[in-house]
């Protein structure tokens, strides 16, 4: 089959690939959609030194089930959670199979990935896509999931003001996942037309740089999704004293910020990595979170290699590859 | 009156300077013990640029109230709140005086301190030391009631198996205020002496370095308290995923630390400085925390900057000056 493959730091291209085998429990999934995210551009560079093929926001078709019991599930449309716990440690037991310390990632650590013709998941990692989900917002399960996240790790109220930090991808989707319940969002970025759809999302906005008040009040919660390393230190300047911050962005290597402020102001910082899918192909279902507006081009598998520079740029947002129909 | 006077990075001197005057709902203190801590050892090397009379950590006695309503006080035997308040803001009005963004701090920031004869402090800040708690346990007042801060901003149950990063002052009081609450407490620090210190108290203790078992159980909460800038990325490879990791170290500028760990693992981290003196005093007279084990001098104020000299020594605990009796 054609996918895409990293073979090391700058090494990306188109191959031909056999065709990979599901194993017991694991269900074949022909691939009709897949996403290029940060975390993607990353891998390039060489982070988490993936080699092998990437891709883990993805909607497909199930082709082949190895269980009998499963095999009604053929022919059905998915996504899959990309966490391949070993299902035998403490945490796997405890239902966090997504942070066991053996866990394969799908196309991020010791499995292939979604930007091929087909790809192989447990059963168990699979969600029914419905029909009112188009395959362009099933796509956005995963990181719309991965922004809901946050509602499952923090309170937020009525009262609560939120600035989110970036205008990307992640940002516009966690901003979308914090309006419902928050009394205010603010999209802060530095892109005039990324700001522009976040406002046509009924989001406030901010251009980063723009001059700012002193008097400006801090926030209750930022939420770091600015995907560089100096995106932390500036979620401290905007965070009120005993705030919250929630951490979306991995960088490779070491990080430094003003770990002192964090002390003085008594600052909570809080990791945030992948979410339940469930809620978010409810909230794409309902419309709670809109991505139609976030897909800069979608392009055949064959052009994933222009796909990665594309979705490197500057004022892009999602690109989508299609793998078949 | 004589005081230890800082002038500027390194430059520390016993000098004569002319008594505080009490400004209105002020009083004046004769200070009869004051601690020297790790941040004061950081304000002699430059951190925040301090100038003037360090000295957080006290116990003395009241002289003079300007009000009539406080004349009861003088007197009394008193240790102090360090965070002097506007009084005026919303945080103020919220009670978080200690958070004010245009609040003074004793010793540390535009108020001069009390490593001096005397000293003068808002009496709303002071709280009368009970006959049951000596001068020496006073001193301890304001970093026990920083160690027991953690227990207002985290859970800590019966089923929490806690690790405390550090043998030093802070350390050993953070890991007695825990013990009191979590299912274990482990104390991991450098020096065997404050290890072994830490053992008489009822802790378990790892001496850095020594052979780990690659199998060893991840904490649910670590308390970072080493005082130096890689303490972040060790409590980041000793908590589990999901679990909380407290930061008490404040280094001047930029720590480095691998972020993108606290995001993949979802580790909560919580900044903590100041708390509430009344549970500190309480857990001093009901020796939930003990203290007598973690002095290593006493000396007169005139030997201040010898006590500074001391206190940067590898095995000091706590030095204490003695201002008065």
């Amino acid at each position: 089959m054609r996918a895409i493959v990293l073979r090391g730091p700058g090494r990306i291209s188109l191959e031909d690939v056999p065709d990979p085998k599901p194993g017991p429990g694991e269900a074949l999934i022909e691939v009709r959609r897949a996403g290029i995210c940060g975390t993607d551009l990353q891998l390039a560079r060489g982070y988490m030194s993936f080699t092998g093929i990437p891709g883990h926001e993805f909607v497909g078709t199930v082709r082949e089930v190895s269980s009998r019991a499963d095999r009604l599930l053929a022919g059905t449309r998915v996504a899959g959670e990309i966490n391949l716990g070993c299902e035998e440690c403490a945490l796997c037991a405890e239902g966090m199979s997504r942070h066991c310390r053996r866990r394969r990632v799908l196309g991020l650590l010791s499995k292939d990935g979604a930007m091929a013709e087909r790809v192989t998941l447990p059963v168990r990692n699979l969600h029914v896509v419905p029909d009112t989900v188009t395959d362009t917002q099933a796509v956005f399960i995963e990181p719309a999931a991965a922004a809901l996240e946050i509602l499952d790790q923090i309170p937020v109220g009525r009262g609560s003001r939120v600035l989110v930090l970036g205008d990307g991808r992640l940002g516009l989707l966690a901003a979308q996942a914090l309006a419902d319940r928050a009394r205010e969002v603010t999209v802060e970025g530095r892109h005039e037309a990324k700001l522009s759809l976040a406002r046509t999302l009924g989001l406030a906005t901010i251009l980063s740089g723009a001059a700012r008040g002193t008097d400006v009040d801090p926030y209750d919660i930022v939420v770091e999704a600015t995907g560089s390393a100096g995106g932390l230190d500036t979620a401290l300047e905007r965070v009120r004293p005993r705030g919250t911050v929630v951490m979306k962005t991995t960088c490779e290597g070491s990080t430094p910020f003003a770990a002192w402020r964090a002390v003085v102001d008594e600052v909570t910082l809080v990791g945030s990595r992948c979410g339940r899918f469930q809620p978010a192909i409810q909230a794409l279902r309902d419309g709670r979170i809109k991505v139609d507006g976030l897909v800069t081009a979608e392009l055949p598998l064959e052009q994933g290699v222009e796909g990665f520079r594309l979705a490197a740029e500057r004022g892009t947002l999602k690109v989508i590859l299609h793998a078949g129909d």
